[in-house]
């Protein structure tokens, strides 16, 4: 058997998402292999994030400063605001390089099987903000899941009299998908949303 | 975009193998969403393996002590010795529980593509090892794959004249396995090998 310090590590590795006992185990070896090149820039990096990373109080995403660097960059846009669900889809959209304006994170989706309320989430600030001013759209940036679209939806309701104009991400075929992999839900949008050229 | 902090993580973390920089970036947003019950624990499993674990110097298995648990337990048969490719290999043999004998691990595999030779693997130290006396079966417990083989083959030749018997693990159809789903090369190996009732 290998010692408990192996298998501590293993099963702190197969906590993450993606990675089963079998590849942590894996990954360990290759860890204990190169451990110079490995090991040790991965433990630097961790501790790095877990010092100087922190969550932003006004957007909710997390940077080494608060307010973040998205917060308080000077180019941006502050009439447009896109509401995610989580951290991650804040990066992906800022990777996406279009959005010009402020995000608000809301910490997850409205969910009555995960038990997950309104309250849950970060709805009463986002409501507070909007109504604070300054803001003329907002873009509803939730996943195209029923979770999602559920969260959506009560958002809109939310700030329906706040005077400003909501919109919401186009559903569609993604770039590069093929009809014949895609589901009926995704065609039947893509045609009703259909553009003339 | 996120921060570098964020991005070196991403970086040592999509390195193991297993996780891509896709998955590494949700296993970060899961290490940050929980520093304390995965972010922590795993910094200072890491810390713990770096500082406590070493190689055997006699097997080459990786172990707090060296000579390891396994090479120091008494109940252990020093006449039974079995030849494993990887760390890897050993833990796994080692979980099966039945191989009551020492180890001695190669440290990979001959590859011609690759370009690992013999002087590569601890092949010598092997054969110095089992010429010292002691050994009465050397067990080659190499990978069923071609590089295996080779490798099996060649410490086969080299251990010729050392007065001891070799043997190899046995091939055939795995436990729990279908033949539907097993190739025609393993089942030949089961039918060659097949056993009288």
């Amino acid at each position: 058997m290998s010692s408990p310090e192996i298998e501590a590590l293993v099963q702190s590795l197969s906590r993450l998402p993606g990675l089963g006992p079998r590849s942590a185990r894996r990954a360990v070896l290759h860890l204990l292999k190169r451990r110079e090149s490995t090991l040790q820039p991965l433990m630097k990096a961790l501790e790095a994030v877990d010092t100087r990373m922190t969550e932003c109080g006004t957007c909710g995403n997390i940077d080494t400063s608060d307010p973040c660097q998205i917060c308080t960059d000077p180019r941006r846009d502050d009439a447009l605001l896109a509401v995610v669900e989580d951290v991650a889809d804040l990066w992906a959209m800022d990777r996406a390089r279009l959005f010009s304006g402020r995000y608000h994170v809301l910490g997850g989706r409205l969910s009555a099987l995960d038990g997950i309320g309104p309250d849950d989430l970060t709805i009463a600030q986002l409501v507070a903000r909007v109504r604070a001013g300054g803001v003329t759209e907002v873009v509803l940036a939730m996943n195209a899941t029923m979770e999602g679209q559920t969260t959506l939806h009560y958002i809109a309701e939310q700030l329906q009299d706040a005077g400003v104009s909501i919109s919401t991400l186009a559903h569609g075929v993604p770039v590069g998908g093929e009809l014949d992999y895609l589901d009926e839900g995704t065609i039947a949008q893509a045609l009703r949303a259909r553009r003339i050229l």
